[in-house]
């Protein structure tokens, strides 16, 4: 038995037209400690677009990408208690295992939870690896705690630096509704900005400006915490300036090292946290079942209204040309929220 | 009225009879805020040396170091409370103040404790900057609470690079002491390994031979935190290596930016923590009270008998002659625990 996929089988540009094409492989069998999912809405990430331009499976096998699914539990492995047949469920996944990109697709239960019940399947999808990356980078990171209504960060400011995109987009909305944090977000213009201020930014600023002089005018001499999710590199000595002493930097990027000069943190003994929110799944880490914990927090803030969808577009089904078109406006930048796939026709 | 100082005027070669003069200077008089203390014992740290190397005072004034100071409180300034004349004290200062290398110094009193009652003068004088960055890199840094015969660590390991000198020395017994960590310290052979036994690390390494291998036969394939004390540099890779996932590394030293690539440290969400003795009081910080209540509970922690004065040698009276040797010997390198000098002969 077959199922409907997309793949490919060696990295090339996305206006090639073997850079992802439709395919038939065979249907998984789940591991003991796997779910078997019916796959039903997905969402695409930088992360599938640096994979398919760098990472080449093995001779004559096909790579299938995607980790963001939204799907209904068809079977469930032996050794995997706390979910059944029929449970809607979302996920990321393990960056080193098969994407989500095809009908059906097993998971690891341990990254897994419940959905939220008041979402479509398209809604939930954008969701999974931003939410954890954003719920991870504040909780687990920097350490501010989250929970609803929750005001831990209340009287201290943070700054995120790169925030329409899809992690700053739940990052945001996380910060403002569960740590009580002042969250100033920056992007690039008009757009970003009433998508921000939508999703509940205190304030809005444009990163392609001097970001001080903005935060002078809202009366920000210093922030404690800053989230930089896109262009390390660029904002890195600035971003040392604004930060008050002690305080500490979180970061997803890939910045130019020779751009980032460790000592200039010093003086004011600041930290550097990096998130990586394959870390748990890739390295197998005891306390990997937290993603699945997370994600069901997630839904529950959102059945409860506290956090809306980041999907701002739906491409259509899942098929090869349909994600072209999100792999190349994903290479293109500049986006704000997610977009997602439904169903495959 | 003047008192006996020693200073300099220019950066010189330690080997010039001029780069530190037995000096004479008006008595300082206390601000509102702060103590005016009869200086009895001293300690000198690289600190020291560094700003005798690099510093310039202004044309026609004397420079004064020294940050670790153990004396008596002769005068207290208007607004300050909590302390008296005649209290035994200890502290660091604040670095671009006059140091303690003179008879009477002033401070601010919000960096002051009393010192332990059980020690001398010579045994106190070693600890303030030293326990100060140590318990600053543990809890405030390293999120790694401490109280007497705490075990808030207990089940993970702390790797100390370089845990022979003076931060070394303190930071060793207070993580033992006071978290429960077990504590893996690394040393240059003979001599500093059986200084740190001594000192209660449960195990010692060589720093000049591998240190996966060593761990290994320790048994040990990873390590939750680390203390990079001195040559971050040189083991950087190696500390990345070893630390486990999500797991932290603090550093102190001045490592060459161009030898560290923060990118190694995204695949594990590592972060990386720096620790500068001086930040509080160099900002002004709001919680600049904190160092005068961490030398109260290292105090405590002293006289209960948990601690012991990392002071390895008494250098003699505080004069330019014996402080030339004691910026010799640093500037060589490789030291164990801590110089004193004291009085004024």
């Amino acid at each position: 038995m077959t199922m409907r996929a997309v793949g490919y089988q060696r990295p090339l540009s996305i206006e090639h037209p073997q850079a992802l094409c439709d395919i038939e492989l065979p249907l998984p069998e789940p591991d003991p400690h796997e779910l078997l999912v019916h796959v039903e809405a997905i969402a695409v990430n930088p992360v599938d677009t640096k994979m398919r331009s760098r990472d080449t499976p093995a001779e004559g096998l096909w790579r299938v990408l995607g980790w963001d699914c939204a799907g209904v539990v068809e079977a469930v492995g032996a050794r995997t208690t706390g979910f059944q047949a029929g449970d809607r469920v979302w996920y990321a996944g393990v960056l080193n295992r098969p994407g989500c990109q095809s009908e059906w697709h097993c998971v690891d239960a341990r990254l897994v939870s419940l959905r939220p019940e008041t979402w479509s399947a398209t809604e939930a999808a954008a969701l999974p690896l931003t939410a954890l990356t954003a719920w991870e980078l504040l909780e687990d990171r920097l350490g501010v705690p989250l929970e609803e209504n929750g005001s831990a960060g209340a009287g201290s400011t943070l700054l995120v630096v790169g925030a329409s995109g899809g992690v700053g987009s739940i990052l945001v909305q996380l910060a403002r509704r569960c740590s009580g944090l002042r969250v100033v977000a920056t992007a690039s213009g008009g757009e970003g900005e009433s998508w921000l201020s939508m999703l509940g930014a205190d304030a809005v600023i444009d990163h392609r400006r001097p970001l001080q002089a903005q935060l002078g005018d809202l009366g920000i001499v210093a922030v404690d915490r800053v989230a930089s999710l896109s262009h390390t590199d660029q904002h890195f000595e600035t971003l040392v300036d604004l930060l008050r002493p002690q305080g500490a930097m979180a970061l997803i990027d890939d910045p130019d090292p020779a751009a980032i000069n460790l000592l200039s943190l010093k003086r004011k003994s600041l930290s550097l946290h990096w998130e990586w929110m394959f870390t748990r799944s890739h390295f197998q880490t005891a306390d990997m079942a937290r993603q699945g914990e997370i994600l069901g927090r997630v839904a529950g803030l959102a059945d409860r209204g506290h956090l809306r969808s980041t999907a701002r577009e739906c491409l259509g089904p899942i098929s090869a040309s349909n994600l072209r078109l999100a792999h190349r406006q994903l290479e293109a930048g500049h986006s704000l929220g997610k977009r997602v796939l439904s169903g495959f026709r």
